[in-house]
């Protein structure tokens, strides 16, 4: 059965992909041995992230950057990794209206990502499913966040290309934000460029820029859009080629690749910590029934940690 | 050294209380016992969680909503998290731009918490600072997040009260985040409410909140604001009091209390386990290799988790 599943993901069906990543959003069991058994045939996709505030336009822009590429005739792969809880039906939602401009597509998958709660690692289920999506042949894998947290930037950090996008005159909140993105981004889109201000958004990002150095070396470009108007999209699309490009020759920026993939081992190991210790030391009610003794004071939850870590034998 | 540091914290002083949580944040050895020899005196405060989109206006609010509690007397701790890196310096910048206008006041402590890199856990690290200002004695403990994302989300819930700051005619990602933060918000604010649109904010928003029916049977209130202005500000705080007697009243409002303190002790039993790991089953460098093995597609990470276990005898 899974080896049946690792075929057809393999041969682009997207049922089957579409299963295999419920799969591992579920921590289900055959998860682990799904993915070890597809990662040989990953590597192949262009991995870009996007991030930026909401209301910077960030789905118009992936939705015309798609059709750009579809153009080209490069397949491309979408992941939404939406803020909402699987109760709330936001990353379902997302999916829907979506789907009604690309579901006639057979070159675009899109899958949104919700949060599953604390036991799960939305940044390591995304890097699943990103090596899911690539190993069934897509092209081009576009990541894309809903706000600017840190497990966005987390999550869009993963990609080997990551975006942020702005708009003109953003609230007195953009110097924390800038600061906390610079980090990250190797290409700027300021969109909705048709807006007032849009020069001394350029203007102060410019400036930010020429504050830090990046340790690769890699000058990060500005990019102007106006998604809805498919406006200055292949301008973005050449300036993520010019990125790569760059990564190609220069193997500092390699760095990161490094940094990401030991991440992900992290992420996986501490998934697989906890999975345990949920299976072997705790058992049903206990945790709630610690939670109450937290509540009334009786206990602390760092001394109850260690009796976990007791029972474990650890 | 650590008895007397537990002293000087319990007698609020504010030298004490940065370095607790300096050695909470840098995950420190004495970390663990500290907040074990604290937890009995924690409990007294009103923790109070603010989140909303950048640009919203939350640093406002939560300096007026400071001051406001001031004057009646009740002495206050900020907890501002940032998405930034501990590289960039957003976090200290934030706390010494606040500091020019309530450093002089001995009631008000302000901390920012920055991310701590993959082996942190920002919401544990953020409730734990919260447990060191709640045993130091202040009455009120605000905790003030950038952005909506799911990290924010996650760490506002820790609060008893949670706060969510709209603006008037927001973007288009709206509803996608309302629908995220529809679950955690006991109370919204619309700020900046001399704003054009304030009354089809207010109107979508009542909408919505008639539409789900939450468990505990608490209706949100909405609270309109001009934080720079001051205004809407002891309507936010009766706000807030009506929810807590609703929480006092209501034991089913209790639910909530026990997921946080459940949510708490895995956060912390998740850290440990990690620290564990990377301390007796990974040698130095030897995480970067197997991330260049994986990079050279020579192994996955799922085997090296699978031979980490191993080592750890799990």
């Amino acid at each position: 059965m899974a080896e049946l599943l690792i075929d057809e993901i393999l041969k682009n069906n997207p049922r089957a992909i579409a299963r295999a990543i419920t799969a591992v959003e579920n921590g289900a069991p055959e998860a682990a041995s799904l993915l070890k058994a597809i990662f040989p045939h990953s590597g192949k996709a262009l991995i870009i992230g996007v991030t930026g505030s909401p209301g910077a336009g960030k789905s118009s822009l992936v939705d015309k950057l798609t059709l750009f590429y579809r153009n080209q005739n490069e397949t491309v792969g979408i992941v939404a990794v939406d803020p909402s809880s699987p109760f709330s039906g936001g990353a379902i939602l997302g999916d829907r209206i979506r789907m009604q401009s690309m579901s006639t597509d057979p070159g675009v998958f899109i899958r949104s990502m919700a949060t599953r709660g604390y036991l799960g690692g939305l940044a390591a289920a995304t890097a699943d499913a990103v090596s899911i999506l690539d190993a069934a042949g897509y092209n081009k894998i576009i990541i894309e966040t809903v706000g600017v947290g840190q497990d966005e930037v987390d999550i869009v950090k993963t990609a080997q290309v990551s975006i942020v996008v702005l708009v003109p005159g953003m609230g007195d909140d953009i110097q924390t934000i800038k600061a906390g993105l610079m980090e990250i981004a190797d290409v700027f889109v300021i969109n909705k460029s048709d807006r007032e201000g849009v020069e001394r958004t350029e203007a102060e990002l410019t400036a930010m820029l020429g504050l830090a150095e990046r340790a690769d070396g890699w000058r990060p470009q500005i990019v102007r859009t106006v998604a809805t108007q498919n406006r200055g999209i292949d301008e973005l699309a050449s300036a993520i080629a010019k990125y790569c490009e760059f990564q190609r020759t220069h193997p500092q920026a390699n760095e990161r690749r490094k940094a990401i993939a030991e991440q992900r081992i992290i992420e996986i190991l501490r998934q697989r910590l906890l999975s345990i210790a949920l299976e072997r030391a705790i058992s049903d009610g206990q945790l709630r029934e610690w939670a109450a003794s937290v509540i009334a004071k009786e206990r602390d939850p760092y001394s109850i940690v260690e009796e976990i870590i007791a029972r474990l034998g650890l």
